[in-house]
């Protein structure tokens, strides 16, 4: 189960990486959006419906890298075509 | 027992580091917004409410990415499906 | 089924990778495009239509490089025509 | 002993690393909310209790990161799902 | 299939690479211009228009240092002539 | 005894490496914190009080994250509960 | 044919650093350029073509350095004179 | 005598690099507090007691996680459980 | 053909790093002359000549470092000392 | 004589590494805090005294920690309690 | 011919290493320079003669580290005293 | 001699490394303090006299660390007793 | 000939390293001091010739230190003299 | 001759490095210095002598961590008392 033990050691940490790393940016990015809205309001408060309209459509927008990343890590786990193939390929050895 | 103490290993190794490195986006981030929503409120008092729910939203949207982490994190410890596999065929092995 | 293996582990490793690099530059980068926006708006609050616009435009084109990531990423894990040569190749050999 | 052995010490310095890089964005966070805080009551001290309540609330929001983390470097040294299974094993070999 | 799997693996890994680290660049440079060019609309309305266009030259002359290492990629994995050989010698090898 | 010295040597490096990095975090944390409450009193004396006040509760919050890391590092070295069953099993080894 | 797997590994794998790094350095100073334009555009409409004019070939001069990194990544995947040797001896061995 | 000197030099090198990591961050911070201090006094002569009080008690404070760091070095050379352990058993081994 | 075969390798990956790190400083400092040189045309109209010279002789002497690495990197590809004496000693062998 | 060698070797290396990382904090915190004290006698030329006593506290207290590392390092080198045992192992086996 | 093939690998790896990472500090203080001179003269165009003269006089003197790094690397490829060596000796050894 | 050979490598290395890493932060202080006393000079010449003693105070503190690690140095170099130990027993190693 | 050809690529690596490394702070250096030479002419033209000089001479002290990397690094490859011993030891050996 | 050739590739790895990296600091300082002391004589002419005085001063106290590192250099390249041991033993053994 060689291949197999391979290929799920390389999905384990690949996953983990990809959405640890990939949160970094986004998390920043809607820190640095949030932080500004807030001064904005205060800056001009009656303009404080548009400021958070406009917030919360690019939070949604940058959001959208961080859940890239969660999608393929999920797919990493529970539906990787690799591993498939070589889980299947290793009972056949076994059951052949 | 081979193949799961790889996973094991690589597994454990990878929840630490996704939810080690993935809070310091979101950490880094929620500490700007907030300083910014204190300053703003300095600022301008009378805006506080404003100011206030919408730094809630944010720190609520910023935490999702740290969430991302902290679930992909558990996942791997407790839910992981190549463990479970390569647990099974340890003990198939050991019973046959 | 070794040259499929390795195939598939560096398959997975390099899309996880290319997603999570690849999403830190465009979001960083849409968060100040996003916050530079708040700004203006709070400065300048009749050209918020303006404003608005110019920022969706932006961020498109910000965005279409992570989508750049997120293609070859989806490529490498579900069309990947190296992966399907050596699986191929893979069968054929234990066909033969 | 060997395979609880790697996923023993694994889990140690998982353990160590996952609090020592996971303390460092909640703390420089922590620092920066609170510095701006004080920068608020010595700008307006009027709003020193709005701005308190808002810090605390913050500073646990963001402390809570900093928990995550801490969470799992304890499940890591005393609730190991991986090492009770290694150990486990290692018995049953030893008094096999 | 020796040479073939190393020749794919290094494709894939630089594939992956090369889109993800050559989009860091174009994305921040996108996201100072598009920031920049927002300010100055807010700071000028009545430029809106020449400003307009001179960003949206700009953005696509940035895109271009994008484009380039998306093209690299796609050649890397559709049309790699190294890879066309090493199968090519494989096939002939194999049927030799 | 290869068993306990891996773990043992495990255990040492990672003590020492968690509260060594764990304390740089919260230390410049402390000392934003500080530094801002300073010039917060220099321009606001009539509110020393209650910027002390918040300042030492600031700090303490901060002085968590390090003590964190120094718990963990003490569980390393005196309460480790991996080296206490590697020790164990060396001994009865010995023993036997 | 190891040599000429080798050697087409090492041109791969160069070819799309190059482009990779390569584009970062430009990107950026693009986008600083541009972003500069936009800002004097703002601040002084009535010289915008001297600016735009400035600008556009400022971008070209800063594009030149991109494309050294484009040129010589092309020559490395379709002319590369290493490559033609060592496949020209590859031949020469199997043909004789 | 393997196992001792192992854990010997780890504990030597751990020792010496907690200590210097350790001492990057309070040292920095204290000289932020200070600075700030200086600057606070030659704005404001008259809080001059204020500033130094609060001034000493954060460099305690910050020094504090130094001391940490000192702590468990002085504990790694001179008391460290580990190395006691080996140490006794291989004069058991020799001995024996 | 192993010595040739290293050479080659060496000079491919050697002349594309070149380029690629040595495109960096320039593009660079390019983009922070230019974008000073459209800040300085927006702040001064009338020395527009004088500084749009003087920007051009400023980018000259810069890209020159640029060609130092594209001459090193074309020197490496199409014109090495080093490859040549190797070639030879090959064809020379295979010819003896 | 092996042991005794990887325990200077490493004790060597670690003292030199000690002192020369642990030497940059506090060296850039001096420097600070003693730049921050001429700005503030050139602002405040009649508090000179306060501020030259409250600079030498603080500088006796940033050194602290440079002096913990050249502790460390001196104790390393000189009264290293592995070394003596090793050395001390050493001649028994030499004289045994 | 191994330590002739060794010296070449070393001595092209070196040469383009060294007028890459020589061309950015050169790059960016040139770029500095020049961007300085363009807003002097933008603010005091009187003195442009002399800051144009002494603009010219600084950017040679920074060119010349370029330089130094361009003399070794060229020395390193075309008058390279150890290859002069080992290729003699591995002549010698040939025609012995 | 192999012993002897090891700790002298191991010397030499750690030497020039000790005082190259050693006299950064020093030397990076020192130019902050000189370059803010002479801002200090420039903004008070009445406070010469005092700027001028303290900057000298403070430069020698400074100083002191770049000597802990030129001490260290030197101590390696020419007084290191783990050096005379080897040396001293591969003589009579030799002369035995 | 294997110890020349150790030493002489140590040399050869070493030398080109040395320059490179040392041009990038002296350059920098030298292109601050020039930038902050020319504003300083523009704001105070009368005292152009002060300046002028001040900067040759600092430009000259700065130099000195790309000057010592230069010096090392020519010594490195045309007066190394333990490359000197190693060729005569060779040539000896050779003739012996 | 194998002790003595690796003293000699470390010292001449050693020597350079250490050159190399000991001119960033102090390079980087003088600049510093030498810019804010340009900057001083512009804003105050008057004093241009003391600054200058004080300037030179600086550069020499500066300059001192420079020549530490150069002073180390040159020992290990001419003076390194390993060296000299590692010679005369491997003469005596040739001689033997």
């Amino acid at each position: 189960m060689d291949a197999a033990t391979w290929i799920a050691a390389v999905s384990i940490f690949t996953a983990g990486l990809t959405i640890a790393i990939g949160s970094i940016g986004p998390a920043l990015a809607e820190g640095r959006a949030a932080s500004q809205a807030l001064q904005a309001i205060a800056q001009q408060p009656d303009a404080a419906n548009t400021i958070t309209r406009t917030l919360f459509v690019s939070l949604a927008m940058i959001e959208s890298t961080a859940i890239y990343c969660f999608v393929v890590s999920m797919i990493l786990i529970f539906a990787n075509p690799f591993a498939d193939l070589a889980i299947e390929a290793a009972r056949q050895a076994a059951g052949g």
